[in-house]
C-alpha cells in the first residue's frame, strides 16, 4: 500500500509520501515514492507515485530517458505544469500499452498513478492527480489537496484543520499528522516518510524532511497528538442523553 | 453505505449508527439501523445492522417472528451473549440460502453484517461482529471496538483515543466524533444518528439520543471540534527541516 499527499496553499506547495510497499504482509520493502526533478530558478517539479512498483518505476525510466535525450519533449522543456500532468499521463498509457494485457491475464490489475506539482517561472504553482488512464484532475482552493493509495485514514484530519489559506507550516504539520494517522491504522503504510515544502515564486526547494520509524521528532509528534486528542476528547460537551428510558 | 461502531468498555457499551441508506446518489432514504431487544432485568440486547437492506430487514423479520413463537428458540431465550452472536449468524445463512443465487445472478453481492451487544443477567456485557458468512468475532480488552460500513474515516479518532477504560461518557463523545468524521467524508453516511450507552450490570439502557441535521448539538460539537483541531495542528510543533537545499 501507499499513501501520497499534495497540498496547495496560496502561498506554497506541501507534498508527503511513506516508502513502503508490500506484495502480501510477508513481502515488504521501501522504495522511495517521492522524486524530485526541479532545476532551480526555471522549474520546480515534484512527482509521486503509486500503483505496481513496475510501472511506476517503468514511467521514471522513461522520464529520465526523455531527460537525457535533448530533442524529446521532456520534464525540463515542457512549457506549462498543465503540459507536465498530459505528458506524465502519455507514459502511464505507454507502459500500459506494453503490461497491461501481460498482468491482466495474471488477474493483476494495472495501476499507476501520480501527483505532480510544482511551478513554471513566470506561472502559478499548481498541483495535479494522473490517474492509471492517463487522465489528470487539478486541486483547486475549493478541494486544495490530491491523495493516492490508502486515502481514508489521512482525510478527516485534512477536511477539518487543513484550508488554502493554510501557513506552509500548517500545512505541514497537517500533512504529518495525516500520515501518520495513515500508518497507524495500515500496516502496509510506513517509513521513512518523506515531507517536502515548496514557497511559491522561490523557484527552488529549501525544505525537505526524511523521518524513520525511530526519529525521535516523529515519535514525540505522535505521542502529543495523541494526549491532546484524549484532552480534547474530554473537554467536549457531554452527549445529551434523552434520558427516554427505551 | 452504513456507518455503525460498538465500543466495549470496562464500565458498559456504547453503540452509534447512521440511518442512510443509498442505492446510487439519486437514491436515498432513510432507515433505523438500530434496534434494542432488551428485557429490562433480565437482558440488554442491541443490535445493529449493515448490507444490503433487504437482507437485514429480512433478518429482523426472523428476529420478530421468532420472538412471538414460545417455542422456538429466540432473543429472549438464548443462554449466552455468543449463542445471541451464532444465532444471528445463522439467520444470515438462511436469508443467503434464499436469496444469494438470486441477487448474484444479477450480480449484486449478498452483505449481511451485524454488530450486537448486551448483557445477560448474571454474565459479562459482550460485544459481537457477525459476519456475512454467518461466523463471529468478540471485542476484547485489546482491541475494544467493533465498525461496520465505512469504516475508515472514523478508525483514527478511535486508535488515539478511545480505550477500554475510557469512562462510558467518554466513549459516547469519541463515538459521536468518529461518526462525525465518516458523516464529513461520506455522504452515503447520514443523519439521523442514534447513540446508545449501556452501563454494565444495570440491565436497562437508560442512556440514548437520537441526532438530526440541523440538531443544534450536534452542529455545535462539528465546530467546536474542527475549531479545536486547527487550533491542536497550529500548536504542534513545527517539520524539523534538513535544510538539505535538495
Amino acid at each position: 500500500m501507499t499513501y501520497c499527499l499534495g497540498l496547495l496553499t496560496q502561498s506554497g506547495l506541501v507534498f508527503t509520501s511513506d516508502s513502503r510497499t508490500n506484495a502480501g504482509v510477508d513481502s515488504v520493502a521501501t522504495y522511495a515514492k517521492l522524486f524530485d526533478f526541479s532545476q532551480e530558478g526555471d522549474r520546480v517539479l515534484v512527482i509521486m507515485t503509486s500503483g505496481n512498483l513496475s510501472s511506476s518505476q517503468s514511467v521514471m525510466s522513461l522520464l529520465k530517458q526523455d531527460l537525457e535525450d535533448a530533442g524529446a519533449e521532456n520534464l525540463h522543456n515542457l512549457p506549462s505544469m498543465y503540459a507536465v500532468a498530459r505528458y506524465l499521463g502519455s507514459k502511464n498509457r505507454t507502459i500500459a500499452e506494453w503490461d497491461r494485457p501481460s498482468l491482466e491475464s495474471s488477474n493483476i490489475s494495472f495501476s499507476s498513478r501520480m501527483i505532480v506539482g510544482g511551478q513554471i517561472k513566470g506561472q502559478a504553482h499548481e498541483l495535479y492527480l494522473i490517474y492509471t488512464e492517463g487522465n489528470c484532475i487539478q486541486a483547486t482552493p475549493e478541494t486544495p489537496f490530491l491523495q493516492l493509495g490508502e486515502t481514508k485514514y489521512g482525510k478527516p484530519i485534512l477536511d477539518r484543520a487543513f484550508r488554502y489559506e493554510s501557513s506552509l507550516e500548517d500545512a505541514a504539520r497537517c500533512a504529518l499528522i495525516s500520515m501518520d494517522a495513515t500508518m497507524r491504522s495500515n500496516l502496509g503504510v510506513g517509513p521513512p516518510i518523506e515531507i517536502v515544502a515548496y514557497t511559491a515564486d522561490s523557484l527552488r526547494i529549501s525544505q525537505r524532511c526524511r523521518l524513520g520509524e525511530q526519529d525521535e521528532f516523529l515519535i514525540n509528534t505522535r505521542r502529543q497528538w495523541e494526549q491532546e486528542l484524549q484532552r480534547l476528547v474530554a473537554l467536549m460537551p457531554p452527549v445529551p442523553w434523552d434520558g427516554c428510558g427505551c
